[in-house]
């Protein structure tokens, strides 16, 4: 089943407001196995909504429009369907009588002329229930195609759809999607979807899609099945390819698993304490981690050490290090890392050092250079990047990878036991 | 001049990213004087991304395309708009090898087949330059039609339209809009449009239009004008009216410039170096002064004190304080701001101490309660705040109090002299 959205509002034109219902009502019918083929946003305009609506109703099963149902003269979403598919409106006796009392509750506010408005809807048509506003919501099956008007609001909307949509839509002979979200973080997208061309190509139900992030690469992997069950057992065998082929690579293959709070899982299940000295990226390292919740389980000390003074009074880096290879070096990652494993007492300790630009770089050392070290009880690892991007996104790369190596690190603890 | 926009994606019909660069080229284009009259989504399938083209080119001035130029196969945006124009594809030698170099950088990284696609490009087209990606953006005039193509991921979008598009909208014959933005970061958005309803309503040219960002209140005051200078002129004496109502609450009037670039700013005025030691925030304000390219100018040291022990060891909070008040308290922020200055030796130094959630509530402590102490030479000044909202949120709105803390204290400094 095809489904179409409008969202109606010149805000959303002119950048004024992100567009979250789209993705909101997008996801909700992927769910429920409707694929949703076209969004389109248009304002407030009699001929480009009706224009809008046309093409919709041309090539979709189910249109979904949203806003446009207020009490102003703006509002005329409700309005331009009515005439497009030639339907009067009539006044519905319940939402005049649910407006009157909204009004009434809400003691000292006027009902102005406006509301009246909101009480009309076409012939023919079912009211959905609003429990946050005024503005009725419409559904209609007109032609074959099942046509729903929610209000504006997410406050609105969201309720609206869960209380009264999914079960209408419910009904429709739908097979439901399931999905799996394959997370690596250790290679790019384009290498990533090269390793697994064959599989992302042969497949039909279930399908793999790939997502880039920053410095991940997602693959969706989605099947059409009666019941959760039926899914899985269709999903075994190609995620298990999946996890030949990236090994550990694949960090998780849940949805909303971040790789911060598989890392944070990793250390507490050990019973392990972390500390950081960062220098390029400044304290973003440590924030990424207390920003899972629980992270003082596992989270021992940070330190941001942007200085040379402060690397060497705070870790003890050697001046004769610094001197003699810079800042932005191997050896004095190394004694980063150590330096505030041991300040910290902790188990492990991970140094950060490079030059995040724009300033800063030379031939040698370009802007992009980093070096992580990790200093556990008896390991000591150092890593290179050149990263490309601006500052922000260097930094942003930075601690994915100061992520991967203490992720790989304690999986080959694991491993050697 | 009419605009439409098609972003590109599967994963914006499906609901996993919000289409926020939607939200970010409308605005732009409302600031550039162009109306943006459609908006499509439009998943990666050449005979609905074809149609959808056919439908924008049917109606629009220029045509703004995101998405869809990344190396894999399910890229074909590129092809596409090539293709329904009748264009040939060929190799830009300048983007091969930018290709190349940006492979070569990222050492032992190979460059997979499909990483060539991208340096191609339809002929007579010109090529954007991306700082922060492989794909080159394209800008194409066919028909009298502009037509642009822009890659997907937003950190790779933004600057090339900063960069590269705005330059060529800016020589179409518009009424150019110019805009002051009126950055606001001590008080909350209903209440400060409040101060300045009567304003608002009063004005048509120039307009002043609100912006809500977590913890600050925007104001865009846009004139239409012939050139900057008459601009100036409309605009100045609303912007007076509204520095006599906000007062010092007004940060900056400059859209480039974010609350942490003046303080580093203001901070590097006077020589002055600040230290840090975050509990709640973990390394957030320090990364957030960090992110600010030339930081190091002030930026001493940051401590990330998420546990007690640290507190004592590093900071010297004392025992019996931690024990009698509790870490999250006036008497141990005011110990933390001190015990940073004094081991940083620095001018100022911030302590943050707070319930970030969703655990370590309490009636008496809730989350969402958060000390703010700042020492310095002759100066110890606390607040205390109740934030609302999740994790990430408490931890934003206190970075950003934090920052206005300083700022407060150097405006102060200046006006007692």
């Amino acid at each position: 089943m095809r489904v179409e959205l409008i969202s109606v509002g010149t805000e959303l034109l002119m950048g004024n407001v992100v567009n979250t219902n789209a993705a909101y009502l997008s996801a909700q019918c992927a769910t429920l196995g409707l694929s949703c083929l076209y969004q389109q946003v248009v304002g407030d305009n009699w001929k480009r909504l009706e224009e809008s609506i046309s093409f919709a109703l041309s090539r979709t099963d189910v249109l979904i429009l949203s806003g446009g149902l207020g009490p102003t003269e703006d509002d005329i979403t409700k309005e331009v369907v009515a005439k497009h598919l030639d339907l009067r409106l009539v006044l519905d006796e319940e939402t005049k009588d649910r407006i009157e009392a909204f009004f009434h509750r809400r003691k000292g506010k006027d009902i102005s002329e406006n509301n009246w408005k909101q009480a009309y809807i076409p012939e023919g048509a079912q009211v959905l229930k609003n429990e946050n506003g005024t503005a009725p919501g419409i559904y209609l099956f007109q032609n074959n195609q099942h046509i729903f008007l929610l209000p504006g609001p997410p406050n609105e909307l969201i309720p609206m759809f869960e209380r009264e949509c999914i079960s209408v839509l419910k009904k429709l002979d739908l097979e439901p999607l399931y999905t799996k979200m394959v997370k690596i973080s250790t290679i790019g997208e384009s290498r990533a979807e090269e390793m697994i061309k064959d599989l992302i190509q042969s497949q039909e139900n279930p399908t793999i899609a790939p997502y880039a992030k920053t410095g991940e690469v997602h693959f969706r992997v989605t099947a059409k099945a009666k019941e959760p069950g039926e899914a899985e057992e269709m999903m075994a065998p190609i995620l298990a390819e999946m996890y030949r082929r990236f090994g550990n690579g694949i960090y998780t293959t849940k949805e909303e698993e971040s790789l911060p709070q598989v890392v944070v899982r990793m250390l507490a299940d050990k019973g392990y304490h972390l500390s950081c000295a960062e220098s390029c990226t400044g304290g973003l390292f440590a924030s990424t981690i207390v920003s899972v919740s629980g992270a003082s389980l596992v989270f021992e000390e940070g330190l941001v050490t942007y200085s040379n003074s402060v690397k060497k009074r705070r870790l003890g880096v050697l001046p004769e290090t610094l001197e003699r290879y810079g800042a932005v070096s191997e050896e004095v990652v190394k004694e980063m890392a150590i330096g505030v494993r041991k300040g910290a007492k902790s188990d492990w300790g991970i140094g950060i050092t490079g030059i995040a630009g724009p300033e800063g770089g030379n031939k040698e050392k370009p802007v992009g250079m980093v070096w992580i070290g990790l200093s556990g009880k008896n390991v000591l690892q150092t890593r290179c990047f050149y990263f490309q991007g601006n500052r922000e996104k260097i930094r942003e790369l930075t601690v994915i990878q100061a992520l991967n190596l203490i992720r790989e690190e304690l999986i080959a603890e694991d491993e050697t036991k």
